[in-house]
């Protein structure tokens, strides 16, 4: 296999068996120019005949009918996180029809669903892409006992990915908590209620044909919130249960009491507030757990104090930021994906909280997703270099265990980036001489905040200015990371074997920004 | 120029020099069997760097960056109807840049437009596709005169257009009632406030380059709802204004008192009442005006006295379906047009007043557009004929004066299509030997009202039956048109000179179902 090393010094393979060929990643926005007379994939065109009912006599009858064979794409979402029914319930159905060799292309795949790896093993999934791998599945890729093709991408990747036709998908099974007998869809209703389902919308818009996958049948025309509309979708199954509610939101999250999360959520807000960012129109995106939750405390008091109505929130949003949204902070939430029961209501109820397509989000082939307006995002990471290269993907046993997510997109789209991140974890220092994997290009990372201080790229120097002007403690990142190593050690260097790529990992513009390889 | 009989006996080109090939019409579902492996147009791709802000500094330079050239196809939407400021502005502009032989690709072209004459004489425009054609160009057109390629297309039909790649938009000039910096677009609010942009959406989903003109620049996010997303917008235009409030809305209309009109609506309701579908869940489209709206007044009656509750009301919408819904007799409005400042109103205050696209209302190529659920409608007509078919288009002279519409989408969708038409008209009568002007196949036109008697399609028997039964005066439609006749005389039958068509009637799939001839 030809492999090349690309910008970040990463060696990046040139063409992926059964996938195709791929560029190496050079720069973050250097594919903008690249595009002329460059055309989206063609979809199908497709009639239907008027109808009253949608409504397939079984799962398998509409996968029947759907035209699917082997060697086909499957798409799926995973808006109901661990509480998802529908990704086994459809691989099952699959695998007793015989069906051999699909790509398997949903948005992620939930941390519960350790069926996957069993698939992989049976031959009923021949590909794989997802943003994110881990449990069983992580394992059993890294272990390089299976040898299927592996693409890993972004959310705004996939987005670009599917519209381009890189993801040509065949059928997409959608799970819809409420669905009505022609298939127009929410996810904001209904005892799976999961709220956005931004990332499948992109599937309804570009699959071949659209099975809707539903516990909930509602009256004819669904209403007032639809999510995706009849005409995009082909058939529905009405099925038991599409999930258990208990796992499809992740509860109210705590505000962390971890010391390290905290002070290293106070040193973030500080930056942020020193970079002159935190305005009126201020625009913003964080996480919902740890330190990246908590910088959100700080930024409520401060945005209330001084009488700072921002513009917008952008998520994955959590029920912090929809509670800052109902307390006027930002006059409107965008939503791709929804993680508390409170914030599914909130859009259910909210006119100004607002569900977008991944699209929308962060596509980096249209006209301008919204991770290009925001001012400030807060992101977190497994480990961080000394060239402020991130890896959200695979642990520092180079086993896979996370997701690109919307990391590489917010990054590169917002005015400040920041990645938060504890100095060590279980004893291993988070900063590397050199990630494992480089899931986020150091160049669109403007500061890394942990417990020790906060390291600012050299790429930003007014931001370094206006850092040490408000007497932040600055560190420089190398110097950083041999003082974690006094306390740590030097943690030791995993050999890979680099004739033996297991995953390709894009960056949003579709080039190869590193490869995940087999340990040695 | 070749041309043949298709199944209705009108003689169509199988080619328009400068346009394409065309297949014949043949039947109003026969398309649905042939899609098989074609595919729809391949969008060009494109991105862009992370902006604050798309505003051009004017016009003539957003037309400039848009990479427009002689001969490319520009679209623009008619939601704005005779207040549009918009056609002419970039017309004029386009004009004075000295443009040559472009494909003007409106929605529909509203009365007042009388410029389009102008530009078509002056060679900026080359190409005409078009849903309507009145006034001075209808005549300009008719007479000869000028000698551009002109395709006439239904609302579903245009969507169907351009997503397949037959009207291939290289710039699209959006009318935007209210707009941010970043090209998030609402027809809900401003001076220039129209309701649904329905028809545009198609062409900012599919167009090479998008330019939004605004009067109303709002602050960025435009909130709550957005009719077109910033995604798709590539450049934003200020201006003073883009229309005369005044003529957008078409006002409250008011139920006519004319005595032919109200039997006609009276007949038409019983006719709808003794076929069985106003039931709970009943859905519904009407006109705005004249016996078509005054239907609306005995539905309303006897729904509100049954207790009947609707599904939705489909349209175009006017004010009295709003008031109809606002009582909570159709549960749900779709709207890919509205007609009253009311409509407006009531689109941005209720959630449950849902604006669409013109793919979701009427495209006969995707897995359901929303005609194809409806129960009944209520159509217009110039002229019908003994086999049922409708004329919208042309007058009894020949003259274009109207325009297609979603009268052939929503005839061939509705389970009822009931078209009524006063028996005659300035003394000329309305039912022909054969129309003028083939818009809608009789095959799809279920009954014909007029003050004079109800006729029904020899292929609806069960109607009929149904029809007799409630003792409605049913007519035979020959029978009626002598009877008619003794009245009015026998109309005197203009010679056309089939060797010049003048414009190409297109079905909904994209066949022809007529073309307009010059008169001889």
């Amino acid at each position: 296999m030809k492999s090349v090393l690309n910008s970040l010094k990463r060696l990046v393979p040139l063409e992926i068996p059964g996938v195709g060929a791929f560029e190496p990643y050079s720069a973050p926005f250097s594919a903008i120019t690249g595009l002329q007379g460059k055309t989206r994939a063609a979809l199908p065109l497709k009639a239907a005949a008027p109808c009253r009912d949608k409504v397939a006599s079984s799962l398998r009858r509409a996968i029947e009918q759907s035209g699917l064979t082997d060697g086909m794409t499957i798409s799926f979402h995973h808006h109901l996180r661990n509480g998802d029914a529908v990704i086994p319930m459809v691989l099952k159905e699959l695998e007793e029809m015989g069906f051999k060799n699909l790509t398997f292309a949903p948005s992620s795949i939930p941390d519960a669903h350790d069926c996957v790896a069993d698939y992989i093993k049976s031959g009923l999934i021949g590909k794989l892409y997802t943003s994110g791998v881990r449990g069983k599945l992580g394992k059993l890729l890294s272990s390089g006992e299976t040898n299927i093709p592996v693409v890993i991408r972004s959310h705004g990747g996939r987005a670009r990915a599917i519209e381009e036709g890189s993801i040509k998908i065949d059928v997409a099974f959608l799970a819809a908590p409420a669905c009505d007998c022609l298939g127009n869809i929410s996810g904001c209703y209904g005892p799976s209620a999961c709220g956005s389902l931004g990332y499948s919308i992109i599937d309804a818009r570009n699959a071949a044909h659209v099975i809707a996958v539903t516990d909930n049948l509602v009256e004819y025309p669904l209403s007032p919130k639809i999510s995706i509309p009849q005409y995009l979708v082909d058939q529905v199954v009405v099925v038991d249960s599409i999930g258990d509610p208990s796992k499809i939101a992740t509860g109210a999250a705590r505000i962390t009491r971890n010391p390290v999360d905290l002070r290293i959520a106070e040193d973030s807000f500080k930056l942020m507030k020193a970079s002159g960012i935190v305005e009126p129109g201020f625009s913003f995106q964080m996480g919902v757990g740890g330190a990246s939750l908590a910088v959100a405390v700080y930024l409520e008091e401060y945005m209330t104090e001084k009488g700072i109505t921002g513009s917008f929130g952008l998520g994955g949003v959590g029920g912090y930021m929809a509670s800052m949204h109902d307390k006027g902070l930002f006059r409107t939430v965008f939503d791709v994906q929804s993680f508390d029961a409170v914030v599914t209501k909130s859009m259910a109820a909210n006119p100004s909280h607002i569900e977008i397509d991944a699209s929308w989000y962060a596509n980096p082939f249209n006209a301008g997703a919204l991770v290009n307006n925001l001012d400030c995002v807060i992101l977190a990471a497994l480990e961080v270099d000394t060239e402020f290269n991130v890896n959200v993907l695979t642990g520092n046993d180079g086993v896979l265990r996370g997701a690109s997510g919307g990391h590489q997109d917010t990054a590169a789209g917002a005015k400040l980036s920041i990645v938060v991140c504890p100095s060590f974890r279980g004893g291993v220092p988070s900063i590397k001489e050199k990630v494992t994997t480089i899931t986020t290009p150091g160049e669109t990372v403007d500061a890394i905040v942990t417990e020790r201080g906060i390291c600012i790229n050299s790429r930003r120097p007014e931001l370094l200015e206006a850092a040490s002007k408000a007497g932040l403690h600055v560190s420089d990142i190398s110097s950083l990371k041999k003082e974690v190593e006094k306390l740590t050690g030097v943690p030791e260097t995993i050999e890979f074997d680099y004739e033996r790529p297991l995953a390709a990992v894009e960056y949003r513009d579709g080039t190869l920004i590193d490869a995940v390889y087999a340990a040695k």
